[in-house]
């Protein structure tokens, strides 16, 4: 039985966010994303995959559709298909978000 | 922007697990599965989709292709095309379950 521990898993680097891999198949990615303070993914869209984030360490700022929002651990964030959407860590503290986007881009 | 509180969405039953969509595309399924003690999915399979279950509360165990281990909030569980695949809450608290798959079964 695959079983990953989340925090025993997470990789940080001062390079740039990591993002390290749970399930990768072309039916859908399945992430843990690792940031520093600072580190970010800039906005970017799928036109064909729907994506969803759940914050599980630290607090992450999410741009959805030119709309920013701060995000505590517990909450999940859906970015369907066609949405712009981006995510930095503001700090001060490390965060780790979940990310599931189906299927992955080719 | 579309945020989840995941412990705000929780919803129990005494009759049955419930199933609290948090997207639900063709592409994908996302969902919150929360169980009283008890409570299961009985296994089964998928085989042209995967799935990637998440503990956020309290204990569940797993029956994955045969093999049994109880996985505890904090981890993730991967069951690819094909396996077969269902969880229990053995108790006595309560349980929660992040489940994404993709694509979703017609």
């Amino acid at each position: 039985m695959n079983v990953v521990e989340l925090s025993a898993i997470a990789r940080f680097s001062p390079e740039k966010m990591q993002k390290v891999s749970i399930l990768d198949t072309p039916r859908m990615f399945f992430d843990l994303y690792c940031l520093e303070p600072g580190q970010a993914q800039k906005p970017h869209r799928h036109d064909g995959s729907d994506k969803v984030y759940v914050v599980v360490e630290g607090r992450v700022r999410f741009t959805v559709d030119g709309e920013e929002r701060d995000v505590e651990a517990g909450h999940a964030v859906v970015c369907p298909a066609g949405s712009d959407h981006g995510v930095t860590n503001p700090g001060p503290g490390r965060a780790r978000l979940l990310v599931a986007m189906a299927p992955r881009p080719g």
